[in-house]
């Protein structure tokens, strides 16, 4: 295969509304570091020369310019500024990117991806077109109908993470469609155009960073890789 | 209505094997206590009279009297000899009881269950005739179906929680049938009754330890209660 070239639109638009705290959750310290610190790293190390566009609201670049200052971060990445939605600020990120090579998208929120999932992911969807990582549900599932709901078998279900990795034409041209509030993630949005997606095992660990507890927890993990 | 009498039944078969631990989850130390003993305290405190019902392997029945005498935990409860599946194991507390009242089931691995949550099921159970707590999900969610896969409407699903709440009569019927692989959780055996399911709002912080993080997580939010 030949080696293709590797971009990551790594997705920190979160306000953190729901961390209970003012400062935006992808600035948030994990063992003194800013989270979306550890996914640039962890891309930087799983795919050296790999080409890095960060997403975050326009009013936060000088927040990030300064603390990478401040933490000496000096690994090369493009800042592109968000939308109003996800969906936007994806789009605005690939506007800088071409139609050759495959595209990792990756939400900020989740500082704990590893490298070696980050590789599975770019090998699966070099071969196949895209892949994205999955998990198991530990709990029981019911579905909502109507006014009454009902037990579904969660073992055909499951819980969908990033990094999602797609061609980079597939994902141009995916994002060229309307928005719909259906697009809860890139391959929602590469799906709509008759596109089979691939799943590969994810990882219980690359935990998204939604409440309080998870930045606890990931401080524990975090010590355990 | 009638103030009825109140059970709760205490589900601690695990073995841990998730936990890559030797001592049964149930046993292991959340700030110093055994996890098993904080869900016996909610219900205690959130229904004073309660009859409290323990499910534990009878093997763990001494290491459990002992774990008591060190913490001098003397709330009263009756032990439950555990069966071959959690079904089995319900069912043995099951018969423990008469068919007036409600009864709670609940997963001792969900150690951070509240009051205000066991007092909100057991209301709507008295009204209703059951209750079960649940979650929406904060990430994508796809199913399987053969060889391919499609994303579903998150918002229209539920991740299920623990207590759940049934009349008596009703959850001893439920499980009078046969076993079945699908009895993922009580819920699921009462609705193949043909019973409606009534749902309220779970609690994110009462998360269920699964993995050695989920304890980590448990140990920060226990702070914040």
């Amino acid at each position: 295969m030949v080696n293709l070239r590797k971009f990551a639109i790594i997705v920190a638009g979160g306000s953190g509304s729901r961390m209970n705290v003012s400062i935006p959750k992808q600035f948030l310290l994990l063992q003194g570091k800013p989270l979306l610190m550890y996914s640039i790293e962890a891309f930087n190390q799983a795919c050296p020369g790999i080409s890095l566009l960060v997403v975050l609201p326009s009013g936060q670049f000088s927040t990030w310019k300064h603390l990478c200052d401040q933490h000496a971060f000096v690994l090369p990445h493009q800042l592109v500024e968000g939308g109003e939605t996800r969906f936007h600020s994806v789009k605005n990120a690939l506007a800088c990117i071409g139609d050759e090579g495959l595209v990792a998208i990756h939400d900020g929120a989740r500082p704990l991806i590893s490298e070696s999932l980050i590789r599975t992911v770019f090998l699966a969807a070099g071969q196949l077109g895209n892949c994205i990582p999955v998990i198991p549900l530990n709990e029981s599932l019911r579905i909502l109908s109507g006014e009454t709901n009902r037990l579904v078998n969660r073992y055909n279900y499951r819980i969908v993470q990033t990094p999602q990795v797609f061609q980079a034409a597939i994902i141009k041209k995916a994002y060229s469609q309307e928005y719909r509030e259906s697009f809860t993630d890139d391959a929602a949005v590469v799906e709509t155009l008759g596109e089979t997606i691939h799943l590969a095992d994810g990882d219980p660990v690359n935990l998204k960073i939604t409440h309080p507890y998870d930045l606890a927890a990931a401080e524990i993990l975090i010590n355990d890789q």
